[in-house]
């Protein structure tokens, strides 16, 4: 049942508005005023009339649409990336996570998703407006208790030796290698998103000393319009958001 | 430390194998051969020489490595499928999952690593060669205590109605929408897995009646060679495993 | 030199202006006003200031300028396709050429830019309009004598059998095959732009009695910001255009 | 009608050989023998049957067959990117063509099929072996009339002042520039093959003095396997050959 508090998903064809569950609270849109009044008490998936008749459904956004419809001050990480990233590393429940660059939050969102209810993410940003936009956004979704935020340097940190993966998404990631050598457990991976070639190629250079399996990866999602009779893929799509950079850590017995 | 009975993987290059470590057992390469008793006791992320003196580094598997290296009787799905399903989903820690076609259970594998360990994966196949097979693939990872397997025809079962996702990796998926219409939640998603346009084509009209956020995409992976002064794309790669059928269950007050 | 009644392309940046040059004549753009006097007589190539002081350069329009800025009352065939034609074809100068479905006339264009001066192309369609459009295009890149036009329904011509190539741009591509058959030289190719999957399997289909080589691409364009240091594909790109169906015609001892 | 000495290409399902017309020739396939006296006064797309039944087709090659059997001692250019150097500089009939890098001939092929009977191509490499081979390639298509060969460092060249286009197929294609800058005409276009993100970085800055409208893409295709019910792309593609800077010539007072 939707109750005040909650946040819903308002659908008509392929447009969505995300919203909290308000008492008296009116949308307005192009298609008429939606009245979150009428689905308090409500099932998810119903139906409700705006004022000018069309038909809406409410739906329980789920952590994608929370992504999609983020507040953000920097570019988020998009669905296809966050989940190559899941699949590639074989990122599991429970795991321990440190994220480097926290930025708006969306990856962050992400991964507590997967991590919990054992596991638990870690993030860092030396930014404080970035990281009080991130917190906002992560307690929108609920996930707060499984993540931890740090306004810090990462290469002042020496005491995590335990992480079972670690992301950094920084202009210069190399720059934080040698922490990654210090806190990543033996054979486990990282992960950094590149936006330039440039960045992937030193990235994948200064990586070659201490760890394996380096592999660089871009994603690419085409959209299809499926429709009886006339399907073919939509005619525009996002054609670049970041490189993806795995690389596993090798045993060091100075360490 | 690395045990007798744990699973290993030995990188050389590009190259990788993936094996179960045993006193005694020697893998015959062509790089020569590596002597398993070498690495019992030592810690993951140890090099290793082969008896021509080849390197070689011995890592713990990730879900990846089991799940690329898995046996199959049947075509599997691809981790940049997996990934996006679950970013796409917004799949999680806790989640109740439907698999229709568990096939050689790379993706049951991949759910259950999510979901656990308070979520579960119930994966349905009418072939027992298959389960058996999948069932013997998910004891390797170590994860079927979060999978119950079914030799059963979902049409024939009515008493489910709490998925949080169900997946449905058939020939023709569109015999199934009674079923997931029965088990998902209200406002929940579904995905099929449709290697052919026209299944993907028909799905999509067939799912017009009672979901909402029908959406087809397609992933495509591209691997690049980062190296310095000399950075570009592999020259070959995957250019189509199968398209990717997203719908969200609406509320329906016959049910 | 330039001189009255040729047309420029005046660039600023990545924005590109195509004219005709008029003695008087202003354009006014985001950058102020441009004064086409200001290039008559000169060099192409050169260099002028709008009257807010941004330097533009006027250059001679290419073939692909003349399309980009085509006026249409239909797509036209995109550059990326137009270059797939030729290539797969193997279109040379001297070639007779028949297009059914003149269009805005961008690929009529393309294609006598190729065949001139010996070859011809004859274009087809019922459509008055677009064939007077078409016509007033081509007239604008001075190729209009390598092309005839015709308002003609190509199903009832019986006497032409010595066509190079035929280019089919019909919504309904297979109800001009036995013409097709009928006007190609043995062994010589026919290639159709089909928007839909549906189109493309159906055609290919209908192809199979009668024809060899039959092959289906879709070609994909991605540009790349080619930067210093910070080199990346652009964000967004053309997603799809149409899917190209190519065939080669057997020999029939019953023409 | 196939005579002796003409170039025939057989096809059998997606499989092709390529030959020339001997009396007596036999050719021997996985599908058996093809007797090549069969076609011998027949019209082209005629049917025979090997030795084994199976029916083969005998076709008159196209540019693009020659051009995927040639013999290549370097990569050749595919018919993917020759294409879209044609669309995108809107090269034409009669225009008179500089290749620098002349390789195997592939794209030297291609170009003389395009600006033949009244413009040529003038090839320079200063490899002799590979102006040996790409000689003996142009003479098969029956084109050497509309290529001049030349065995030169371009960078030697002072005298040429009109191309219409240049193409460049060097690994350090910006040693090139100020040839470039003499020998193509004011406002004229230029394409580099790069096969590496940094040679198009490279460019692309060094050509920012002189040049206008730089544009670096890369070319895909895909094939799609279209068959009644079950249409779908084919499992593997090429996924890089080469990126394509264009760049066009501004005008020099100096010159």
């Amino acid at each position: 049942m939707i109750s005040e508090g909650d946040y819903v998903i308002f659908f008509y064809g392929k447009k969505k508005w995300l919203t909290k569950v308000e008492k008296g609270k009116k949308i307005h849109t192009h298609i008429g005023i939606i009245n979150v009044d009428n689905i308090i008490g409500k099932p998810y998936g119903i139906s409700l009339e705006t004022n000018k008749g069309k038909i809406v459904y409410a739906l329980k956004p789920t952590i994608y649409d929370f992504i999609m419809k983020m507040d953000r001050l920097t570019q988020i990480v998009y669905p296809k990336d966050l989940g190559y990233i899941v699949a590639r590393t074989g990122l599991s429940s429970g795991d321990k996570v440190i994220e480097i660059g926290t930025g708006s939050g969306a990856l962050t969102t992400f991964l507590a998703s997967i991590v919990k209810p054992t596991g638990h993410v870690y993030t860092y940003d030396i930014n404080e407006e970035f990281v009080s936009i991130a917190r906002k956004n992560i307690t929108k979704v609920g996930l707060e208790e499984y993540v931890t935020f740090n306004i810090k340097d990462v290469r002042d940190i020496y005491d995590i030796r335990d992480a079972d993966l670690i992301i950094v998404d920084l202009a210069e990631p190399w720059t934080v290698i040698d922490f990654v050598k210090r806190a990543l457990k033996e054979s486990k991976m990282m992960v950094s998103i590149c936006p330039t070639m440039n960045q992937a190629e030193r990235l994948s250079k200064e990586l070659k000393k201490g760890f394996i399996d380096i592999e660089c990866d871009e994603i690419l999602v085409r959209e299809i319009e499926a429709r009886e009779g006339m399907t073919r893929p939509v005619f525009r799509m996002v054609a670049h958001t970041a490189y993806l950079v795995f690389a596993r850590r090798l045993y060091d017995d100075s360490r």
